[in-house]
């Protein structure tokens, strides 16, 4: 089973991005043969600034494998060094109805957030397609909001092979990423860097545990009785602690008797020592970026060869 | 000065086609370094038949050689050998705002005439761009229906240049090419393969004879005047025929005692001795099918370097 997966490299992730995307992900390389690209070609719809974009890439390489992807099992690398991705792209647009595009929920919601109505971000989805396609994919993880995407791409894929041959491209699977994406920003709102609540999984301590301490509660007094699952600490805890911590914090919050400062406190250290291997992973791998640099380059050799296969084998079919 | 102009390989080329782009555009390679390609991936938005396009793309490079493109001047090469394009347009995608290519003429015409609304078509301006842009050309040679997509493609340029530092890209000029264009068809509307009316400049000599002497003309008696410029027949043989012919039978028009018949067949002789040479030429290429393909291959290879460190250069300033 091939699983393919883009990362968007949209700068420091978060514990949003790290529970919603990148730790399944990871997991997922233990079920198949995982291709995961970071996704610069789509990121220059919104990254227009050529060092920004160098810079956030190669971070988020760095994250990544620090959080645990491994390079034994998943084939790692840059969608731009795969440029073959573009020639499919173009070739699925000759088949594919405006209408599909025009349909898609995805450019008109980023269109209504004010994002510029490029023709780069409505083609995204045919570009999209072609990540998927070019490998042959299986599977695709994907939060609700991209489902569309796979079904548009299972569209395009279908008219291509009812014109050029049956099984020419073969027909990925859709898998929704489910609940535990739902991870509250330190205002209470969904996570999401543009709404400046989030909390970032790496970097310097001091300003990291500020916002921590800094989340608003209500104004019970240490006494009181609090209800747990009413609490932004609380649910963020339950992310980070074991069973017993979080039992322990429950009931206290319940009987009442610890401030809320308490709580915050031991929801840092909770947070803290839950990135604490791969913060030290990620400072090995800064001193040592020739290795993430191998790492992504002979993921695009391995990624290119299938990819170039596949592209062949469409352009012969459709006369090139 | 480089010249670029892509070459429609939409089947057998007619003498409308002759006079309105071929000869023109091999005149053109006088004039300075051309860059002629074989657009099949713009062709792929209406031919969905690999072998046809296969086989219309080598028609169309055996028919320009014959009729004069000299590949030690000119670079010829097919569209899809140089698929560095194709990533050059997803790259200006994603600064192409959608309003400017809504407002393209030619894709709304397209789709006023019947051909399905493909994403390929609507985009079709972008990678004209890209074709125009990859190869820093100076002047593109069009119809008066196609300065619109020059006018894209600068505007596109532009923008590029403005985001990611002045000069990245050439600023290409339309260069239109003017009345001769118009060739009148065998109905005296304008001449184009669609409407039915053409007649090819290569093909077996029976039924392009037949379709001259079938010519209709008004019911005029052998001996009255007749007015040479109103003729049809008169308006192709311009095209074939010397000063002192001309002026021979637009008198014998004038004065009568001419039947329509005899006009025709000198009609056909002209036009069957206009292309005596090149259709000579043409079944020399056409028994030599390796030189067709090394001319295209060694077009393909000088092509493709330009391409690639012109993209080269777009995408180490886009930060990829």
């Amino acid at each position: 089973m091939r699983i393919l997966s883009g990362i968007q490299p949209s700068g420091a992730f978060h514990i949003g991005n790290f529970f919603g995307m990148m730790e399944p992900s990871i997991r997922l390389q233990d079920e198949g043969e995982a291709y995961y690209f970071i996704a610069d070609y789509h990121a220059l719809t919104t990254i227009q600034d050529g060092e920004q974009l160098r810079q956030n890439c190669q971070e988020a390489a760095v994250d990544f494998l620090a959080c645990g992807l491994d390079p034994e099992r998943a084939v790692f690398f840059r969608h731009s060094a795969v440029p073959e991705v573009t020639e499919l792209s173009w070739l699925l647009s000759t088949v594919t109805p405006m209408g599909l595009l025009e349909r898609c929920h995805s450019y008109k919601d980023k269109i209504a957030k004010g994002l510029t109505a490029s023709h780069g971000l409505f083609a995204y989805p045919v570009l999209m397609a072609a990540d998927i396609l070019i490998y042959d994919s299986d599977v695709v993880p994907v939060g609700r909001d991209q489902k569309q995407h796979v079904e548009v791409t299972r569209d395009i894929a279908i008219k291509i092979n009812e014109l050029y041959g049956e099984g020419l491209l073969k027909l990925p699977q859709p898998r929704i990423r489910e609940a535990m994406a739902k991870v509250p920003g330190l205002d209470g709102q969904k996570m999401s860097k543009s709404y400046g609540n989030a909390l970032e999984i790496f970097g310097p301590e001091k300003p990291l545990r500020k916002k921590v301490m800094r989340i608003v509660t209500d104004s019970a007094g240490v006494d009181e009785p609090k209800d747990p699952e009413a609490s932004l600490i609380y649910q963020l805890y339950q992310l980070f602690a074991g069973e017993s911590d979080q039992q322990r914090m429950a009931d206290e919050f319940r009987q009442g008797g610890v401030g809320y400062g308490d709580f915050k406190k031991r929801l840092w250290e909770a947070y803290w020592e839950y990135f604490a291997p791969m913060r030290a992973r990620r400072e090995e791998l800064l001193q040592n970026m020739d290795y993430v640099d191998d790492v992504l380059r002979q993921g695009a050799d391995k990624a290119r060869e299938l990819a170039t296969s596949v592209l062949g084998r469409v352009r012969h079919a459709m006369g090139l």
